[in-house]
């Protein structure tokens, strides 16, 4: 049975890096079988610019269709965050409950690590950022809008159904890798909602009593993953916290680059979502400099949901093996090759 | 005429370095005629395990009678943090309108940063974090208490008045140092307080034209802090991104045990408080093993607000002296000093 992937590869880089992993998709395909589909829409800030809108009225309807999204990068300047991010992105993650946010973090062979003390192998974890609720509400406004005594307010929302989820699906991972979790907080300065969180997080836990798990607020656990990387495991997080300790994590691990993630809906009723955390990175778009790593990091999590295992493990395979020789490493990584490079190296090597 | 100070040592090593402190700043005053008066409280978790409060109801008024509030650590396990944190640090925070908290870091000769790349002097930094609004407020609660359907809500509340005054603060302390500042921001995802965060600070960014400014989004942010933590000069952020950003800074220079901080009204209406950004560590409370320093660079910044900016630059020279030799650092820094050795060769370089 044919599996369809919606491919939006959006501004930018983002064409850029979602042509390689399409490439390098397609030899996979010949070896393995894979049966997959594809569909490629061009949602993005030029079509914004050219039409009015990120995404036609019935974006949403036409991408549930499909076993799963792809996504290069969305943004450009002079486009404002509330209509690139806000009509696309964030509606995606929204409307197909994909309350996961999985971003793996690891140092590789080759990759340098900013950190003195980072050798290769000793940094691997996962931050599990809650993805759908939390810090980033709609729900807030102005008063006094102009005046001296205008002030702003926004409403952070924490369900006890949004946090029994995301900490039930972190315990579980743990359980198939090092068996430790660590909850980010600030509940001694947040009094409403991480204190919840904290409780919700200490109920949860006592179903996995074979995972070991510990709470840090969070300017102590952005220090710790400075200062002790190799620590952690699975780091489960609130969509605010989840969003920065992903990205500090990637940094120290010398990898922003080739950092991936995966907006899953765990329940499989609607598609998930695939992207590297980069941005669409207007500075270099358009030059072939772009790490394409990042998306096919996001492309091997992909072929795990959609249960290609054997292709997904190969793909990590071959991404390692290019990360170790400068010649097959983009720039940002301390290499000299171009994205095509990358990608004809990784062709030959699935 | 004497100027008093509101000595708090609080819980763990907080006693400890406060002891020290006061030990230097005697053998400062005997050099430069300081003409600093003392009185001690016994404020704490001890406190509140035997009279049930951290501080008597007419505390704060007894601390408004003071020049500056010199603290040394709250927070003792088993005493729940609303009441050793709410009860006591906060409270003084928001009491005395100590609206900035000032959090500078650097690299010092002799103590190790964790990053391959920061070289000693090369970072330099200074927090700037908005002390009593945004997302620390107590606006907020639960519904449907321990049922399925429970949630939590809580307000972040900024103001105009509140985003001007921090802003005009990091912009004026800009033009004493590197001329640059940065502001924190997440308005790309938290879409009502920071957008009008972002709008007030380019605002006041206009007075300083002789100020260069730009604005990262947190999570971007904290990657560039590891990844170029010699790029910034002033950072101004609320209270939730002001604590992260700082305790990451303190960690990527090395130096969570020598990282200073100010709780400053800048109208001088109010005391302001000095205090150690560490926490009262019970792991190593009571065994002499305590980093005084970060104490001790919170007394610089005292003495300066002060008026004694000679005796303050003259402490933070013999500070800067016993980092470079490790037989005068603690082992948090890389030394084999004991809390004395570090006070005792403080008080000869003074
Ligand atoms: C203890 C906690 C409430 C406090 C804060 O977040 O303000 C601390 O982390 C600090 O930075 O002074
Ligand atoms: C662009 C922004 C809204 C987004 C987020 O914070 O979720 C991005 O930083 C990410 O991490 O995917």
């Amino acid at each position: 049975m044919t599996r369809t992937i919606a491919v939006i590869p959006g501004d930018g880089i983002g064409p850029e890096v979602v042509a390689s992993a399409r490439t390098v998709l397609d030899a996979l395909d010949r070896r393995h079988g894979l049966d997959l589909g594809y569909e490629t829409f061009d949602w993005s800030c030029r079509r914004y610019a050219e039409t009015g809108a990120m995404m036609p009225a019935d974006g949403l309807e036409t991408l549930s269709r499909f076993d799963a999204i792809l996504l290069g990068a969305v943004g450009w300047p002079g486009v404002p965050d509330h209509v690139s991010l806000w009509g696309l992105l964030i509606p995606i993650r929204r409307a197909f409950r994909q309350y996961v946010n999985l971003r793996p973090i690891r140092v590789f062979d080759g990759v340098g690590s900013p950190l003195r003390t980072a050798e290769p192998g000793a940094v691997d974890l996962v931050v599990v950022r809650e993805n759908v609720e939390g810090e980033y509400s709609e729900i807030g406004g102005r008063l006094n809008r102009g005046f001296p005594d205008e002030f702003a307010v926004q409403e952070s929302v924490f369900t006890r159904a949004g946090v029994t989820r995301i900490a039930d699906y972190a315990f579980e991972l743990a359980r198939g890798r090092r068996g430790y979790v660590t909850s980010a907080t600030k509940s001694n300065g947040i009094v409403h909602t991480l204190p919840f969180w904290d409780e919700v997080v200490a109920e949860r836990a006592e179903r996995f009593p074979d995972v070991r798990w510990d709470q840090e607020h969070i300017d102590a656990l952005a220090a710790k993953i400075v200062l002790q990387p190799d620590r952690f495991d699975v780091v489960v997080a609130s969509n605010l916290f989840g969003d920065i300790l992903s990205d500090l994590a990637a940094a120290v691990a010398g990898s922003i680059g080739v950092a991936p993630s995966a907006n899953i809906d765990p329940t499989g009723t609607h598609p998930s979502m695939f992207e590297p955390v980069h941005g669409s990175a207007p500075d270099i778009a358009g030059r072939g400099l772009a790490n394409p790593v990042g998306t096919l990091w996001s492309c091997v999590l992909m072929l795990e949901r959609l249960g290609h295992e054997k292709a997904a493990a190969e793909l990590m395979t071959a991404i390692t093996t290019t990360l170790r020789d400068p010649r097959t490493r983009t720039p940002d990584v301390g290499g000299s090759a171009s994205t095509a490079d990358v990608t004809a190296a990784l062709v030959e090597l699935v």
